[in-house]
């Protein structure tokens, strides 16, 4: 089974992919936030603050209701729809759904791929994360975390591990062979978020009213975003199809992992993640997850890409510079899956 | 000349919007970031976070180089182009790009409507706000601002100003026939995102950087966001063509709004302002400021809506429930400078 997987994929890796050059024709786009709750805050202090300069003193008001935990959500509907669920998209840590729009160099991401692919897609930025918003310190008494230059660089295997950041270009050492567009790390930088690390139920439960409302559907989730998509798909295995996940970090509940039986997974992970002891011990969970939920009667499809010959692969694979091809194999697994028209 | 506008103005008031069931055909749409600069902390003491439930201890250093003030711009490009120019949109304090998305009742946004309307739509999020990230307070001493639900109801001329906000939607006193979809007032809480209030400098130089890599542009500003326009048009006259300022909040820099002279504005105020003293101020600011263009020569059209026999419309006219006609408004006047083939 695994070899008749790996067979077609490899078949696929001479595709052409879609022509980036195609229009793109919608039957509809459009945004909407959904979940939150509502915070009360009293006791706080009421002060007087210039919302703009010249602008006059207003009141400002720490007490009262706010709005916290919402999650937004874009969509974009090909008008000649293959794809037969949705399909959302979900990002990692540190990040947000910018993560499937675009390449740090410029090229068209996963979201326009699966759109030309003919899916409806729908990308979110999980709570806490980029058009979310994000809730004051009397809602949430932990502080934001934020990453330097030199944390993903060398952590995402981009850089061969510790010590191969260097704020000189020139002194850097990347993986021999990356996929990564190295040339423009800056901008991959651009697009991380602060996250905090205090909020993980809060962004199951926004997932969780997300997929009660557009789902069935087939979710693509990356990195953290795979260990909150495990976790909704135990609360909700009906509304699940499948879940195509990209280097999970991690999963989701081991004792709950027989609730996928019904749900086929594919995991795919990128080059070097074995010599690197972080991710070895991630996928070591991955595949322990994997093993129950095939154990539970379940199917797991593991890709390693350099198995493929698909070699040089970031854990940022959206952005790699191959991602037509992992785009390619992604969508054979879900027509394999009979979810392409 | 002010009387032939509102002729015009007032004829298109009957006209239809644009179908919202036509497919909207793209040549090309994604987003990339603009702008920032890198920051330098030192000192700070390294410790260890689990990033993920399960995962391991991994190092968290808070010195080093980050990415800061870096702006999030998303576009949509339509193959039928008709608008002569881009149409770049900034949204107003204590929100993001999403203003411009959708509405809080789920119509169609401004974004949608001018994409239909030909024109390729540039829609961002100013700095430190949704998708373009913020800072850690290392890097920006002062904190942001949250805003309670009571505050825009009653601030944005929802509600009939202080008082007028209840936890009880039964009990809250929106002002009679307003265009705000009330119904839906906790779904524009939503969209609200934290502010600072010491960022302004750090928001004008990604705007330049966005100018200068994309335009000569037709720029759409709200509320916060025209002070923003103002500034930049200032330091960038040859940038702008025009500029459409929606409830302006507040104005350039009058000293300098002679730099204004060969970019005509179109300014549009809602239903109310002159009941509401902030707003009144607000708008004395604005007209000083248009009275200081055309002194040096420009051009700046005033349109109070009201006038024109559009009624009801609160400081947020893009989610107004005749968002279509005001977007027509504009279309029109853009038209009448020359900006549409």
């Amino acid at each position: 089974m695994r070899r008749i997987l790996f067979a077609t994929i490899l078949s696929l890796t001479a595709m052409p992919a879609a022509l980036a050059d195609e229009d793109i024709v919608l039957r509809g786009m459009g945004s909407f936030h959904i979940g939150g709750r509502v915070a009360e805050i009293s006791g706080k202090p009421i002060r007087e603050i210039v919302r703009q300069p010249g602008g006059p003193l207003t009141k400002y008001d720490p007490n009262g209701q706010f709005m916290a935990e919402q999650m937004y959500v874009q969509y974009f509907l090909p008008k000649n729809r293959k794809g037969k669920l949705p399909l959302l998209m979900w990002h990692g840590g540190g990040l947000t759904g910018v993560t499937y729009e675009t390449t740090p160099d410029g090229r068209e991401g996963w979201l326009n791929m699966f759109v030309r692919k003919g899916w409806d897609v729908y990308v979110s930025d999980a709570v806490e994360r980029g058009r979310s918003g994000f809730s004051s310190p009397d809602v949430w008494p932990s502080e934001p975390t934020f990453l330097n230059y030199q944390d993903p660089y060398e952590r995402f295997r981009i850089g061969e591990g510790a010590g191969s950041w260097n704020a000189d270009p020139a002194k850097r050492k990347p993986i021999p062979g990356t996929q990564f567009p190295v040339e423009s790390y800056g901008n991959f930088m651009k697009q991380n978020v602060p996250r905090w690390l205090s909020t993980d139920d809060a962004i199951i439960a926004a997932y969780v009213e997300l997929v009660d409302k557009i789902c069935p559907c087939a979710v693509l989730v990356h990195s953290q975003g795979a260990s909150f998509g495990f976790k909704v798909a135990e609360k909700r295995p009906d509304k699940f199809k499948v879940i195509v996940a990209i280097e999970p970090a991690t999963a989701g509940i081991l004792a709950n992992a027989p609730a996928l039986k019904n749900v086929p997974v594919l995991m795919v992970f990128g080059d070097h993640v074995e010599e690197h002891p972080r991710w070895a011990a991630f996928k070591k969970i991955d595949l322990a997850y994997a093993d129950a939920i095939r154990a539970a009667g379940g199917k797991v499809d593991v890709v390693n890409l350099p198995e493929l010959g698909i070699k040089g692969n970031s854990h940022m694979l959206m952005m790699d510079k191959n991602n037509a091809v992992t785009a390619d194999l992604i969508q054979k697994w879900l027509a394999d899956k009979g979810l392409v028209d």
